[in-house]
């Protein structure tokens, strides 16, 4: 079943280390059928050498294995409370990658100081806060779905126009609406992580970009209006 | 028409992802042919891997597309302002390089810090400022051109010594005798953006490269009496 | 003798450069043998282009080679003194991975900040002393060992929860079930030194990853009800 | 003449980008012949991919071409000066790889902080003066080469024992016994550079590495009683 998202699921998890995003098997991406509300996921601690299309996992949004013979990745409760919440989801992308999780670990929204975050991202990236004991005791990967729903709730942030979030001493997620575009979405936050963090270290008082550039930049990506690529 | 450049705007493209330079299709090439006064530019997103040089396309100083069935890239009104202003250029490139988006970012002039500076840039390389929401929404892209030459021109420098530029909060443009030389120029102010960022960390209070250094160097590769490489 | 693990031992000490962990010769990778009581390290020196796996010397717990015609690596006495105090390790790795060796330059222990460190090491990877003139006399690689020995037993530590430790003003070991797991080890150092710098230096005041959180990631992994990976 | 000579001055022309020390044609690597007083090195601003062993060039210690079609490097009179004063040097090598020039541009000595700096640089690699432009009018190559003399010489340095040195804002040159040394210690130098800049940001206050250790991994390496490698 959904052999389709499968290969797509298997490419994009594939393209996480291509992109330098992942080291072994550090990593997950997964797609979502909204049709039949299920999501296809990558199991658990292969090598991405013998991986195959067919090792992907069917799961349910309950976070049930519904159809493949190995163990869903660790994480595919955090998949499974994302998409639930938010089905117009249709890729979600979880990685370690280097300076996105610097900016975890300092605990920091990454702000908005270019245009190339301004192309993807329409606002700060936020960072989380850390899961209490309780949360970690009651099931520590379903409720860091959770912690991030609220943090974009809390805050009133739009989980399309920003497409990822970093979790405090963690790492990012992103997603979009298939599982390619949040692979790019990984890809952005890391490059965007990495600039301004050395923009800060060279000019500690250089100011984010202004809102009327970051409307214009996002909004020619990604508005009505957009004008960016070929139709 | 322009079949030759056309070949040389589809190489210097596919160069930068090859230098570091540009990640999926986060950059632009063009080149201008004195001639006719049209010049030849990537179309807007398509992806390098199917990408061909027939796709490349030509259009007028106004920014007018003469021929070719895909979108001009998005940044195409930047280079007309550009060739039309200064049409002694011979290749134009943007790109949002890490390092010398770093210093976008931060708002700063590169400074003259090294000889692999000296090389290539006669003097510091130049941080605009931002654009005003009148311009804006007269047009961005145009106006990014008109904020170049203004940057230029208010400080009395010369685009042939000082073949680059920064956006502040963008990222850079490079331009040379030709599109090759406009992606060499990237290159080098790529480098050199990222030595001295480091070379400021390291020592706060290293000084600039004495003008009679600048001088030598830079005279040594592109004065009357030149006598790098071959004849 | 032992043929299988020299096979390991080559084919570990050539991931070493693969992983970037590695310029030229600078390393060395080895692995136990518990029930013959020897261990297969890679010879000193020698040109990874050209070594074969029959190249791997046999050396017993008190350094002497059993077999093998090259010299042993020279840092084949710290080996020995680790594993005759920790037979139970299976193999040990020493590099000098760039990150983890500006800690170890930097004097400092590597704070848990993440994660990515959470899952691998149950704590700081600590640093050492310098090794003393009368150490350095009495057998400089030996005694290398022994300050290793003596940093987890004065600090009540476990060298299977902590597979690894920095060598003050000189660089890293890491160890493991058996040698490929040591390689694995140096990998997760590397990345966390690498983090786990930029992060403090992006917010000086960020904390230690609370250690419920440490707990949980861990013992998903590592405890004895870990549910990470395929059964 | 000097056939072989000129293969490996070819091949470590071509060493240099492979190890990330240069890109495109900036930097020169030479080999000197003492019998016949004569050294061989890389033409000037030819392209690596077309240069072939065949375009070195010869050069006599008066930096006069003797053998050879093209113009050799415009920085061959530094090579011969360093030649003439010291006729125990093998190669050369002059790059503007990154850290190395971070350090130059910072005008900083890189002091001992680690092993594998001590491996190789038996003390700090010394930075010079900028040259004055009395030095610069009468041959800026020639006096570079003097500088680098004269740094040497007043601070009772051993060239042999430190094996490079960093030009103030321009970028290091080492040697060695051969050209292939001179590589390699390229390759450290930059190593160490980077180590050295982000132990320095790490711990502001750490040590140098302790006399006593820096000798005994001198020494094991280069000493009358070394140990390290094969006989």
């Amino acid at each position: 079943m959904l052999e389709q998202l499968k290969e797509e699921v298997f490419e994009a998890n594939l393209d996480l280390p291509k992109q330098g995003l992942v080291k072994y098997t550090w990593g997950n991406a997964s797609a979502f059928d909204r049709e039949s509300g299920l999501f296809v996921i990558k199991p658990s601690g292969v090598d991405y050498k013998t991986m195959k299309a067919s090792d992907m996992v069917v799961v349910d949004l309950d976070g049930n294995v519904v159809e493949g013979e190995l163990n869903p990745s660790s994480d595919t409760a955090t998949h499974a409370v994302l998409y639930k919440r938010y089905p117009e989801l249709g890729g979600i992308v979880h990685t370690h990658s280097t300076w996105a999780t610097v900016w975890a670990q300092a605990g920091l929204d990454v702000p908005v100081m270019g245009t190339t975050h301004a192309d993807t991202f329409y606002g700060a990236v936020p960072c989380t806060r850390f899961l209490t004991q309780e949360e970690i005791d009651r099931g520590y990967e379903a409720e860091t779905g959770r912690v991030i729903i609220e943090t974009f709730e809390e805050r009133g942030l739009d989980v399309f126009a920003i497409p990822g979030v970093l979790l405090h001493g963690h790492a990012p997620f992103t997603w979009g609406k298939d599982v390619q575009s949040a692979v790019v979405n990984s890809v952005v936050l890391e490059e965007v992580a990495k600039m301004n963090l050395f923009a800060r270290e060279l000019n500690r008082f250089a100011p984010e970009l202004p809102d009327r550039i970051l409307d214009k930049h996002y909004l020619r990506k990604h508005g009505g209006d957009a004008y960016y690529g070929q139709k």
